[in-house]
């Protein structure tokens, strides 16, 4: 039966500091790894296993993958890494402090760019200290400059549809580790969410998603493994 | 211009207890994680940079690679993990203390079981603690019982003339993490050495070597990039 495990990083240095990370590769807090290693015990413990494994280009989702699988003993399982499984692109909110923000332009603005569907931010400037201009990772891919909620689901559902859909229905159990909206983007198409409840869709940290899939990939069952 | 770099993984707990080890699926020691995280720093310091990695399916070895890859900021390149990058394995000798066996068979009769090419050490027997039955990552791979090097050369470079030459051929720079046996069948192809030579090439713990290579793959330059 295919199965899909969702799970989002664990806590990141600019979670912590509440600040618009977007594709800033920031690294776990210690409590972000003990959250990876959790989650991988937690899988082990329910039997979950796996063929594959997915992950973006950015350190907080691929050391939480390699944590979560040090603690299944599953080092060795295949992984693809992949930008487009990347955070959603917070264009110039990047870097800044939620709070700062809501001060200097009002808690409604922020809101709207946080949290409307196809609103972006504004652009990232070219010379920010947050610009990822010259960083190899990104060689040939054209980087975005800001992204709305929308544009990065018009990135993650075409791999979706390339590498791991294909995988599914040969009835791989694949295990995806990545970010609040790459992994909103894949709840939406699976459970088939509306654009304005997608938006208030919380998606915790280091918490299994469990999808259970029928072999045309139709969603038979879909939980927090650590409610299960 | 095509560059293979071949990193022995850091210490790992059974090296420091002197017992051999060859397929049982070991971790580092903190110095052995710590070896690897130099090496990574070394590797960036150097100006080294890589396209692809590959690593066996032990996690002495995948950890080692992801250390490295964590110091240069590199989390994110393609990595291939396989089973033909893994150490030679030691049959009935796995776990024991070298000391132990010493004493128990003589110096001599270890000395030719690590040392000679084509003798392999006794089998290990299907009921050893240390037998790999029904570990899932061999499955539909013929787990051997026991290995010469010149078991070891045998499946470590089919695999490279598969999946690792033809990358450098593309001119890839490539970074491997394995062991001191699976790396000992790199070196004796690339540097052409002898079959008695090769048995005493001490290869170190997390000391990079570099490989330089035209594009027909010959050996422009090889050296420890630690003395460079």
């Amino acid at each position: 039966m295919p199965t899909l495990v969702l799970l989002r990083h664990g806590q990141s240095q600019w979670n912590l500091e509440n600040r618009f990370t977007g594709w800033w590769d920031v690294d776990l807090t210690p409590a972000g790894e003990a959250e990876a290693r959790a989650a991988g015990r937690l899988l082990a413990e329910k039997g979950f296993d796996f063929d594959r494994c997915f992950t973006s280009f950015q350190r907080r989702a691929i050391r939480t993958l390699h944590l979560a699988l040090e603690e299944m003993n599953r080092l060795w399982l295949p992984e693809t890494k992949d930008w487009r499984l990347n955070e959603r692109h917070y264009g110039g909110l990047t870097g800044l402090n939620k709070q700062e923000m809501i001060d200097k332009v009002g808690e409604a603005q922020v809101k709207i760019w946080r949290r409307s569907f196809d609103i972006p931010p504004p652009e990232l400037a070219d010379d920010s200290p947050y610009a990822l201009v010259g960083d190899r990772r990104y060689d040939g891919i054209a980087i975005p400059s800001t992204e709305s909620l929308k544009d990065t689901i018009a990135r993650v559902l075409p791999y979706y549809e390339a590498e791991i859909a294909p995988a599914l229905r040969t009835g791989e159990r694949l295990l995806i580790a990545a970010h609040g909206n790459s992994l909103r983007a894949l709840e939406k198409h699976l459970s088939n969410i509306d654009d304005d409840e997608i938006v208030g869709l919380e998606i915790p940290t280091g918490q299994p998603i469990v999808y259970e899939l029928s072999d045309d990939l139709a969603v038979r069952d879909r939980y927090y493994l650590s409610e299960s």
